[in-house]
Formats: C-alpha cells, sequence, structure tokens
C-alpha cells in the first residue's frame, strides 16, 4: 500500500487529515521546510524537530549533481544521510531545470541541461527523474513537468501542460509502487481555469496519491493565485492531499488553506532568517534596524523558540550587525518555528470549526505591525 | 571574597584544581573556547554547554566597539546579553589593540587607536579597561597590558614589560573587588627568562587571583614557549590558577598542561571548525578531501558529538563542498567538544597519577592520522 491520506475533518473548504508514508505521519495542512542540498540551511535535524516540522522537502535538481543519487543510495537513502528519520518528499527537478534559461533543452524525451555547478551536461526525463527519486528514497516522489513560465499565452500554456501530462503518465508508469511510499501528480495550465480543469482531469484519470498544483508563485500575484486555486481545487479528488508548491508567505499558506490545500513548501523562512528578517505573529519584523538595538524584549513573547526564550532583540539585532552566524541560525529557528506554530494554529482552528475566527485574528495581528509586542 | 581556586591534586608539575566565580564554577586545566562578539561563533549557548565547556572568554576590544559596554551594562551584563550564564573571562583589549598595526599610538596612560569597524577614535587605558570589563560584569577580568611583539630585543621587551608592570598596579587599583570577581595580571617578558621572572615577581608582588603568561604563541614556536612557561612558572604562587593566553593546538595544550598550566584559550578549534578541519584522537583530519566522499564512518566513532553521532565523513564532506552553513556548525561543535573531551582526559589522567602514560598515548593517537578510525 502506498503512502495513505485520511480525511480528519473540514471547516469551509479547509481540511484537516494525515498523511501516512514508510517513514511516519505527518498532519495536514503541513509546511514543508526545504532542504534543497540535504540540509536545511543553518539547522540541525534535532533543531528542526524542535519546531515541529514532520516532513521535510529536497532537490531532485541538486541532489543529482551533488552528492549524486547513486551516491546517496549508497549510503542508504536521504533519509539516513541527512540525519533525517521523518517523512521527505522531493521536487521533481523539472522547476530547476526550467528556471536554467539558456542552459536547457527541452524534447518530448525531456531535458537537457548544463549542471550550474561545473557546466557538465546532464539529463533529466520522467524516467530518470523517478529513479534518483527512488535512489533518495523519497517517501512523496514528484511527477517530473515542464513548469510553465510565467506569463505565458494560452497556446503555450496549452501545449506545455499538455506535455506534463504526458510526461505524468510517464512518471506514473516508471513510478515502483512501495509500502508507504507515493506519487504525486502536478497540475498546471498556467491562470487559464480552462487548462487547469483540464489537467486535474487528465491526472486524476492516471491517479496519484496527491495532486499539487504547480505553476504558481511566479509572479501571477496573490488574488490571481487564489483565483486559480479556487476554479483548479474543486477538480482534484476529496480523498488525496493537495500540495501548493513553492508558496509562500503566512497569507498566501492562510488563504490557500482556506481554499482546500493541505500542504506547502518555501524557501521564505529560511532565506528570510538569513537575511535578517522575522516573520511574527504582528508581521515581518526587520531585525537589522537600528531601533532593536536597546530593545530587551524577546522577537515574539509567545514563541517558544530558543531566539525568543533565550535572547533579546537587541541581542539578536547585534548578531545580525556583526554577522555572526548565530545570527542567521537563530533567526532562521525562529521562522520555521514560526512557520509550524501558523500550521498547528490553522488545523486547531480547522478542528474546531473556528477558520474564520483564527483568519481574522490572524490578519488583525498582521496588520498591527511591530509595535503589537509591546509589553510594557 | 574575590574568585577562589583551590588545587585538587598534582601529577609531576601538572596540577587540577578548580576555580570558583560569581556565575559557577570550573574545573581546570580548562578551555575556554572564544566568544570574541559575544557568541561562540556558530554555536548557541545550549550546544556549547553540551560540549562540557564551563567558562567562555570574550573581548574587551570588539565589545567595546559594538555593541559597546555601556549597552551590554543596559542588558543586566554580558551573561544576560548572550545567554550564557557559566563563568565570563574577557581579554582586557590590549592584545587586540596592539595588533592595530598603524593604527594606534600608546603612550604611559594608554593606547588611543583607531577602530576597524569605522575608523573613530577610541581610549583604552587601565582604568578604561578595567571599567569596562565591569560593565560587563565578566567573572575574570585580565589586566591592561601591552602585548610584546615578537621577535624583540631584550631592551625593547624590557621596556614592554616595565611598561605593563606599570598598567597591572593600575589595573589592580582601578578593579572594584566584588564577591565572585577576580583580577589576573600577566607576565610578559618576551623569551628573556630573566625578564620573563622580574615580571612574574613584580605581579606576585601587587597580588592577583591569578597569573596569565601573555606574549606567547605569536610565532615563537612550541619549544620556545615550553621553555619560556618552564622558565616562568617556578616563578608564579602555587595557590593561584595560571592561564596560558591563545594557546593553541591540542599538542600545545598537553605539552602547558604537563608543566603547569590551568586555563587556555584559542581561536583553534571555532577557526579551524569553519575551514573544514577537524582534531580527533587521530589527529587533524581536513574534511573537505574528496577521500571522505563515499565514507560512511564517524569523523571519531568514540566522539559523543551530534555530528559524530548523527552523521557520515560523506555527509560533513558533502556540507562543506556544498558550502552548506551546518557543515561549519557542526565541524565547530565536533572541535569544541574534542577539546573539552581532551581537558576531561587531562584532568582524569592528574587526578589518579597517570599523566605520563596519557601524553604518550596522546601522541600515539595523535601520529596515527587519519586511517587509525578504520573500524571494519
Amino acid at each position: 500500500m502506498s503512502t495513505r491520506f485520511e480525511l480528519l475533518g473540514t471547516d469551509g473548504q479547509a481540511r484537516i487529515g494525515r498523511v501516512s508514508t514508510a517513514h511516519g505521519v505527518f498532519s495536514t495542512p503541513a509546511f514543508m521546510p526545504v532542504g534543497t542540498a540535504a540540509t536545511v540551511k543553518a539547522m540541525t535535524p534535532d533543531a528542526l524537530k524542535s519546531t515541529g516540522a514532520e516532513i521535510v522537502l529536497s532537490n531532485t535538481y541538486h541532489l543529482m549533481l551533488r552528492p549524486t543519487a547513486e551516491r546517496i543510495a549508497r549510503f542508504g537513502g536521504l533519509h539516513r544521510f541527512m540525519g533525517w528519520e521523518g517523512p521527505i518528499l522531493t521536487d521533481s527537478g523539472g522547476f530547476q531545470v526550467m528556471s536554467l534559461a539558456g542552459l536547457r533543452k527541452i524534447s518530448e524525451r525531456g531535458v537537457v541541461f548544463k549542471s550550474h555547478l561545473d557546466g557538465s551536461m546532464h539529463e533529466l526525463s520522467p524516467e530518470r527523474s523517478i529513479e534518483i527519486q527512488h535512489l533518495l528514497d523519497t517517501d512523496i516522489t514528484m511527477c517530473f513537468d515542464e513548469c510553465t513560465p510565467f506569463p505565458a499565452s494560452f497556446e503555450t500554456a496549452k501545449t506545455s501542460m499538455e506535455l506534463s501530462m504526458r510526461w505524468a503518465l510517464r512518471s506514473r508508469e516508471a513510478f515502483k509502487p512501495r509500502d508507504g511510499y507515493g506519487l504525486f501528480g502536478i497540475v498546471q495550465g498556467s491562470i487559464y481555469p480552462e487548462l487547469r480543469q483540464e489537467s486535474a482531469n487528465a491526472l486524476t484519470k492516471i491517479g496519484f496519491e496527491g495532486y499539487a498544483v504547480g505553476g504558481l508563485a511566479v509572479g501571477e500575484g496573490q488574488e490571481t493565485m487564489f483565483a486559480t486555486l479556487e476554479t483548479t481545487i474543486p477538480y482534484l479528488p476529496k480523498d488525496r492531499p493537495r500540495y501548493l508548491m513553492g508558496v509562500g508567505k503566512p497569507a498566501d499558506i492562510v488563504g490557500a488553506v482556506m481554499r482546500g490545500i493541505d500542504m506547502f513548501d518555501c524557501v521564505i523562512p529560511t532565506r528570510s532568517g538569513r537575511t535578517a528578517q522575522a516573520f511574527t505573529r504582528f508581521g515581518q519584523v526587520n531585525m537589522r534596524n537600528a531601533r532593536h538595538a536597546d530593545d530587551p524584549r524577546p522577537l515574539d513573547e509567545a514563541c517558544q523558540c530558543p531566539a525568543c526564550r533565550q535572547f533579546s532583540r537587541g541581542y539578536l539585532h547585534h548578531l545580525i550587525k556583526s554577522e555572526e552566524i548565530l545570527g542567521l541560525m537563530l533567526l532562521t529557528w525562529h521562522n520555521l518555528n514560526y512557520y509550524q506554530d501558523l500550521m498547528k494554529g490553522l488545523r486547531g482552528a480547522i478542528s474546531e470549526g473556528r477558520l474564520s475566527q483564527f483568519v481574522m485574528d490572524f490578519h488583525a495581528g498582521q496588520a498591527t505591525g511591530d509595535i503589537g509586542v509591546t509589553s510594557a
């Protein structure tokens, strides 16, 4: 039996559920921290676990180039290699190779591309991507697809989506069913409802353990993204998890959960942690700002992460000004903790049928701005 | 009552002891990790504690410039600011300002220098250095001294040492005695036994809670350093801790402990951790070397640090090749753990009267080279 999804409850379009995999269970709605090169940047696996993260994402493209999938397989798979015992989902590499403008050539067969590391030539196809993800021992394998550029004409989007659908079928055929392992299809079709629906139907007909919405968060804006979700999600099976790829900021996640999305991944919390940006209940805080220099308060007094429990804003600011590694370690830790707290809050609200109130409170908090943290 | 030293035992010239401070007790021989800018680079205080570190060193020079001693005082002192509850020793800034070639002017009164951060002018004197260290709330304050350049003629070394001795007296007079706080004098005199003895006598006459040997590990070589210790230590009081500043590599520490030194600090374990160098029972290992790429063994199977318990050499190598922050975090952690294990081993050997055997085993291990770790 493949990965298993249990739908535990709904609140409007929002869902709460549980996905069982070969390496354990994770609750949905879930946020997956991004571990591109077999490490969530600046976090030990223990630290990551302490944030509440239950599943991490890693990248076929990066790992196939370094240290290579074959090497990771010799180490017993990605879980053992990176010391993460829980579930892992891997990108198929489709999104990354499409980003290599000028360095890649797409054909029916797949994509030939130049490594960004050493210029060597490589090929990814549905079959090779699935094979790599198998070598990595990833719990949730993603279909190899073409991530349609944005903006795209209807014709371009249609041609691209249809290629992705043929690749989805080849991915399904290449995937070796194993207990606790699953394959997710990826809906494409840019911002065209008709194409999204056609794509969703094509994937449903093939049949997958989960369905991702791809090709969003590429510059279309939150409103268009939400509109696309609204016209796509009704065409996805209710008994499978739905994954919005590469999203997003806290408000994006909240809005997508309200529209029925179950899974997310994004580099924002980790990348922001390395550039002095902190996410809090009161909105985004730039810790480089001089007003923090004498501030003895924690970043967020309600947060249980080490950055908030053990240190002041003044100290975090000092670390950032001094370009100390501990500064980015602590802000990364905090941001991932904030994201997991947000997901926990969403799950609690859905299960108790108070999501609308939760979302109103969330937006009120975000609008407060930093001043909201004033305690004395 | 100031800081207190209890001598618990000896083995030859080597000593085992305990120093009590306002923020707790540390065992000697002790290695103090360096937290230059109020953080031991890439380590959380919790991680640092887990290595067995009981006292950390921080720097007057760096902290006076950023975030300033007055700011740290407003935060309740350095312990609270950096989240380290145990004892702290601070450099007086003497060594750092002397390193600012061309940017400083020394007079009887003190040193005027240009900040390396923004070019602003500052002054350090015995009185100001002691005041800053008081503001930082450091448990062990170091006298402000002139670190004699190496090499130095007898005349230069003598003039410099005599200035340091006058500054030592002014430091003593400026230091406010408080329960659990102590002031250490610093022996200077370059490599001239006569000057070292004169300096040791001058300091002993003033009277300090501990005695440091300064001006070594500046290029004189291990043999000369050990020779200088041998001609200096007999002139230091037996009932006070002896601190060899800025030392060193594992073999330097072992040799100095054998000659009666009780305390050490050095950036080597942390700096090496950021440049892929690992210290082990079998010598130094360059984790950037390609031979580790497929190695499933831990860096050191006897080590209990997270880098060794949770990860393979292959994974550590991958992190370093990929320039991942986790790589330097884990190697820093390992190196600090190795240094603390070494100190623990030295203390155990001294207390059981088997230091000679321990030292022979240590050197045999270091000479084995990396191959010694082969387990299967």
